[in-house]
């Protein structure tokens, strides 16, 4: 693991640094933000799986969260959102696939299959390496993330619902076998047979009987991908008549970036730090 | 004025606008957030001065102002840092001259004293937009601003002493008229003749008479600009003896960027409102 940049703030430590990834097979970078409470003991981790299009660095800028994880000394993982680089297949005019669009899946169709391994990246590499690094309690772990990372949330929450104390999420996409956004990706990552794409649709987790709780969910109201990429509702729906603790909160007049996810992060950073540090 | 966008954040409104500048002569672009409070009632101003190379987005980007503002109902007002387009002069390659370095100075020299008249559009013709455009109190406004923009709200709080009602710096440039990042540019703004440029230099402000307080400033201790560029020490001596009431707080691990200016941006907003709301 090599420091790209290490800056002092809100009393922790944000971080940049990078790593030759086995699951990707490529250089992958990633941002830690360490509160000052880890200078005395180890920390609870909240990851952030970010959106299309973005990199580390988005919510690293624009998130707001450090303020309250200081306050609560919560580490702060935030990876990429795809693999990058020269030998790592690619369509550059289309922001939803490849480059910042890996949707938080293992790829199994060539030629992605051996870059596009993000699913195993963040749920096994990323953790191990982090756990290694930085002076943070494993074994107190959540996951939040917005929009396509509100997706790669809940669904590597359903999946591994002993891992995480709490998982939430702003504007997730919450059907992404069926939505505009992520229906073209899921074909030429997984393949025709759509099977193999229930592992990572929220909707058909819950509805072949994963469960994950406490979930909640920041949408706003007029967010315009909300019908055609989020649809909160089918959320709604199936976990309704299960026991999953889902909130779904619609919140009037946001749309779906960064404003909106920084008006939300103090409460879910709070939300997650209630859930990381009770008993 | 013509509104970019407006975005909801944090119960208020993030909007972006242009307008026809008369002092700049050319297309100006500044930033607003107006607070809930301001549906009700009119609200006091915090301007906000950039530093060199931003433009109106930086500091709402990376800024974090909106949540205290919010809390406490406070309009902040981001201006441009330059004139800006194809008509207006500049040195593409040179960071520290025109586009993105006005330095809230009135340019006196040709080809620049055309459009490079940041001083008079900060302090009337801006101000003057807002209270017409906004449910702004311009009773009550305050300044503050981050190294060039520091110098700017310094500068500005002592040459208009009665307008506000407090002063805030992150790394402001204390003696622009002797430091690496500002003396070629006011060389080639108001000429060779260094009286012109004491009137744009806090620490000369302060030793020709003009007094101002309350000032609040941070600075960073690990701040690779603090001794050639911020000279905060130059500050506090020529202060010293004086009535002016500056605190100046050397922050310890700090640099002189945007997760610096966000660590400490609630605390200063806290007090701007302090002195905005109390009779």
């Amino acid at each position: 693991m090599q420091i790209v940049s290490e800056t002092r703030s809100h009393g922790g430590m944000q971080g940049v640094y990078t790593h030759a990834s086995m699951s990707c097979q490529c250089e992958m970078t990633f941002a830690v933000f360490v509160p000052p409470q880890a200078e005395e003991r180890p920390c609870p981790v909240l990851w952030y799986l970010s959106g299309l299009t973005c990199d580390h660095s988005n919510v690293m800028d624009k998130g707001e969260y450090r303020q309250m994880a200081a306050e609560k000394g919560i580490i702060v993982v935030c990876p990429d959102t795809s693999p990058r680089g020269e030998n790592v297949p690619d369509e550059p005019d289309n922001w939803q696939f490849g480059s910042g669009a890996g949707f938080y899946l293992d790829a199994i169709e060539e030629p992605f299959s051996k870059n596009y391994k993000m699913y195993s990246y963040v749920v096994d590499e990323l953790p191990e390496l982090i756990g290694k690094n930085f002076n943070a309690d494993m074994s107190r772990q959540s996951i939040t993330g917005h929009s396509m990372g509100g997706h790669g949330a809940i669904t590597i929450a359903l999946k591994n619902p002993d891992r995480f104390k709490s998982c939430s999420a702003f504007a997730p996409i919450c059907r992404p076998s069926d939505a505009s956004w992520s229906k073209p990706s899921f074909e030429k990552y997984l393949g025709g047979d759509r099977s193999s794409w229930r592992q990572y649709d929220t909707c058909d987790l819950i509805a072949d009987g994963h469960r994950f709780s406490p979930i909640l969910v920041d949408q706003g109201d007029v967010d315009e991908w909300m019908e055609e990429g989020c649809r909160p509702q089918a959320l709604v729906e199936t976990a309704k008549g299960t026991d999953i603790d889902l909130t779904m909160r619609i919140q009037e007049g946001y749309d779906h970036y960064y404003p909106f996810v920084s008006t939300f992060m103090h409460e879910h950073v709070a939300w997650h730090a209630k859930h990381l540090t009770s008993k």
